[in-house]
C-alpha cells in the first residue's frame, strides 16, 4: 500500500506520529494526551496533532475524561471499534467456520456450518453466502470488511495460485483455484495453512502465550504442525514446514498400504482419524465408523479399542520423538479433531512412550485449550494485526 | 560488561558514535573521515573525535591517503589487526584443533593434534600447552587472547557447568567439569555445540552463505545437527534442537543392539562411524575397520561395501525425511567424518531415497566445503564478532 498525497518529508513523519500514537492507544486501550506523549516519547502538539487527525479519519474516538494532577482533567481516547472489520474464515473439509471480528478483536458475529463442497466454486458460493449473513448481523456490508483471513489446509503457491498438499480439498490443486476466494473477500485477504494458522491463535490466545518455542499439532482428518519460534510462526523454506504427515515414522503399523501411505505420508496414512478407524476394525472392533467411536469404546473400557489407541500413542510419540530431536520445543500443543476427542486418553501413554525413545527432557504436551476454535482465532490475530495497518494507511492517505 | 568513568550522557553518546564509526571501518576495510561521516550520518567532528578516541585506544590505525575532490587528501584508517586475538579450539574425541586469528579474522597460528585422552583435566593440561605454543608463536601471551570459544560434543549447561548428551567425553557430564576450560581461556568463553559451531561456520564461509534456512547435518562418531534459521543458530527450549541421534528412524537395521540404540540413540546407533564398520563386517566385510575402509572399498567396486554404503544412504534419507517433513530447509550440508570421506558416494542414493519417502520438494543435498575445519571456523566467527565488542567496551572504559 501507498502513502499517496504530499510525500513531503514533513507527512511521511506526520504518518510515523500517528502510527505511533495509535500503537500506544491500542496498547493502553483508554489513554490521555499527556500520557501518550510520554508513553511515546512525542511532544504533546504532535500528540494532539497526531490525535486529531486519528479522530477526524474515524480511528480513535474521545471517551470520557481522566482527573489530571493539578485539579485539570485530560480527555482520554481509544480505539473506535467500528474502524475496522476482520472476516476469519477456516475452510475444513466437513466445516466451514466464520466469524468477524471488529478492529479491538472482538467477534461481533459468527457461524459453523456443515461444509457445501470441497470445489473451489461451490465453496465460495457458500462462503460469499455466510459472509452476507454475517456482514448484515453486523450492520455492515461485506465490502465494508477491512481484511480477510482464509485458514486452509496444504500450502498456498501465491505464484500459480493454487494449494499444494491438501489431499482434502481436490481440485484446488488446479491454478488460479485460491483465487475463487477473492470473491469472497473482494478486499485484501490473506491464504495461510489453517495448522499455522492454529498455532498462532494458541500463541495468541491459547497454551501458547508467553511460550517462544512451541509446535502446534494438529490431528484429525488430516494431520500436520504450526511452529512457532521465538514468538513467531516459522514456514520454511517453500512453506512447507510442519509437514509431519510425512514423518517416516510408520512402523508401528505393518498392515499399511504402501503406495498410499507413500502419497499421503506415512505418519498421516496412520495415525489420522481413518487411520485409528481402519486399524481398530482390522483389530477387530466392526462397529468402529469415527475416530470418536473408537475413543468413547475405550473410555468405556472396551480392550480392543483400548489396544488401537495404544496404537495411536504409540504413531504419535514416534512423530513427537523426531520433532523432540529436531526442534527442542517447550511445549506441544495437541489439537486437530483427534487431538480434541482423543487428546485426555492420549497424553499420558505419549508422555510414556516418548520418554522411552528419546534420551532427552521431553517437552510438556497438552490437549489445545481453543478445541476446534484455535484456526479461527489464528486466522483473527493475523487478521487483526493486518488491519490495524490497513486502517491506517488509508488514513494516512486521506 | 560495565562502562565505568563518568556515566553521563555525553559519554554514552561517545560509545555510541564510537561503536557506529568503528563498524563502520570494519565493513569498509579501510576509510576515511568523510566516508565515514557520510556511512554513519554523524558529523565530520565527531567522526573526528570519535576516530582519536579509537586510534588512542589502539583499535584503529592510519594507512595512507585517499585523494579527495579538491585536490585535498583525507587520511584513511583501517581497524588494527592487532587490537584483539581469538582462540577457537574444535574439541573432539580424537583430535584437538586449535587456532588463533587476529581482529580481522585472519588466523595467525593454528595446529591439530591428536587428543591426550578425554578426561576434563588432561584435556585442559593439553589444550593449556597448545595455546602457550601458538600464542608464542604469534608473539603474544595467552593472557593477551580477547576471547577463547570452545566447540564441544553435547549440551552445554551454565548452571551446572556439565556437558550433557556428549557420551564421547566420558566424565564432562559431571558437574563442573566445564570450568576446567576456565584455566585454557583465562579471559571470557564460550562453550558452544561443536555441529551447532559448524553450522555457523558454513554459514559464515561456507555452502551456507547468503541462505536463510539450513542445517548442517554431522555423522562421524556422533551424529549431530545445527539449525540456522533466518541466519541465526536456533538452539531449542533447552539447547538440545538439532539432536538427531535420537531420531527413530532406524528400522532399517534388523540386527541393531536395543538397549544400546537406546542409549546412544536410534539414527546413531546405525549412521554413525562405529555403525557403517559394523553392518559391513555383519555383511561379511571382515576386513573393515574404519568407516574410511568401507567407503574405499565401495568406491573400488566391492559390492558388500557398496551394500553397506547404500544401507548408510538409507538411513541418512529417513533423517532427513524427518528434517524436510519438519523444517523445509534450503539447504542440507553434510558434514563429520562420514560426510567428508563419504559424501561424494551419499548423496546421489540419499537424494533419490529422500525424494521416495516425502512428496515435498526435497532440500539441496551438498557435501561441507570447510570439511574438518567447520568447527573451528565456527568458532571464530561467533568469536570473532564477541571480540568487536568486548575491545570497544574495554577502550570505552580506558
Amino acid at each position: 500500500m501507498q502513502i499517496t498525497g504530499t510525500a513531503s518529508t514533513t507527512s511521511v513523519l506526520r504518518v510515523m506520529n500517528s502510527r505511533a500514537v495509535f500503537a500506544e492507544v491500542f496498547r493502553l486501550g483508554k489513554a490521555s494526551r499527556p500520557e501518550l506523549a510520554q508513553a511515546t516519547g512525542l511532544s504533546k502538539p504532535t500528540v494532539a496533532l497526531a490525535l486529531t487527525h486519528l479522530e477526524r479519519a474515524g480511528l480513535l474516538r474521545q471517551v470520557g475524561q481522566r482527573a489530571g494532577a493539578a485539579g485539570r482533567s485530560a480527555l482520554l481516547y481509544e480505539v473506535r471499534p467500528q474502524a475496522g472489520w476482520v472476516l476469519a474464515v477456516d475452510v475444513g473439509r466437513g466445516y466451514v467456520r466464520v466469524a468477524i471480528a471488529d478492529l479491538l478483536g472482538a467477534i461481533v458475529a459468527r457461524t459453523d456450518r456443515p461444509s457445501r463442497g470441497s470445489r473451489a466454486s461451490t465453496l465460495a458460493a457458500q462462503l460469499i453466502r455466510l459472509a452476507d449473513e454475517l456482514a448484515a448481523e453486523v450492520g455492515i456490508a461485506r465490502s465494508d470488511i477491512t481484511l480477510t483471513v482464509f485458514g486452509t489446509p496444504g500450502v498456498h503457491d501465491p505464484q500459480t495460485g493454487a494449494l499444494r498438499s491438501a489431499p482434502n480439498l481436490p481440485g484446488w490443486d488446479r491454478p488460479g483455484a485460491v483465487d475463487r476466494l477473492a470473491e469472497v473477500a473482494g478486499a485484501p485477504f490473506v491464504v495461510e495453512n489453517d495448522v499455522d494458522l492454529a498455532a498462532v491463535g494458541e500463541g495468541a490466545y491459547g497454551l501458547g502465550v508467553g511460550i517462544a518455542h512451541f509446535v502446534y499439532v494438529s490431528i484429525g482428518t488430516g494431520t500436520g504442525m504450526g511452529i512457532m519460534i521465538d514468538g513467531r510462526l516459522y514456514r520454511g523454506f517453500r512453506g512447507a514446514a510442519g509437514e509431519v504427515g510425512y514423518l517416516p515414522v510408520a512402523e508401528g503399523d505393518p498392515l499399511q498400504d504402501e503406495p498410499a501411505s507413500r502419497k499421503r505420508g506415512m505418519f498421516e496414512s496412520v495415525a489420522s482419524a481413518d487411520g485409528i478407524v481402519s486399524l481398530a476394525r482390522r483389530l477387530g472392533m466392526t462397529a468402529a465408523v469415527t475416530a470418536k467411536d473408537v475413543f468413547d469404546a475405550a473410555r468405556a473400557g472396551d480392550p480392543t479399542a483400548t489396544r488401537a489407541v495404544l496404537h495411536e500413542a504409540d504413531h504419535v510419540a514416534h512423530a513427537l520423538a523426531a520433532v523432540t530431536a529436531i526442534l527442542d520445543p517447550e511445549l506441544v500443543v495437541l489439537g486437530g479433531g483427534i487431538g480434541s476427542q482423543g487428546g485426555d486418553l492420549l497424553t499420558g501413554p505419549v508422555r510414556d512412550r516418548l520418554t522411552s525413545l528419546v534420551a532427552l527432557v521431553p517437552p510438556r504436551i497438552e490437549v489445545s485449550v481453543l478445541g476446534a476454535d484455535a484456526v479461527l482465532r489464528g486466522a483473527l490475530a493475523v487478521g487483526l494485526t493486518a488491519a490495524r495497518d490497513l486502517v491506517l494507511n488509508r488514513a494516512a492517505s486521506l
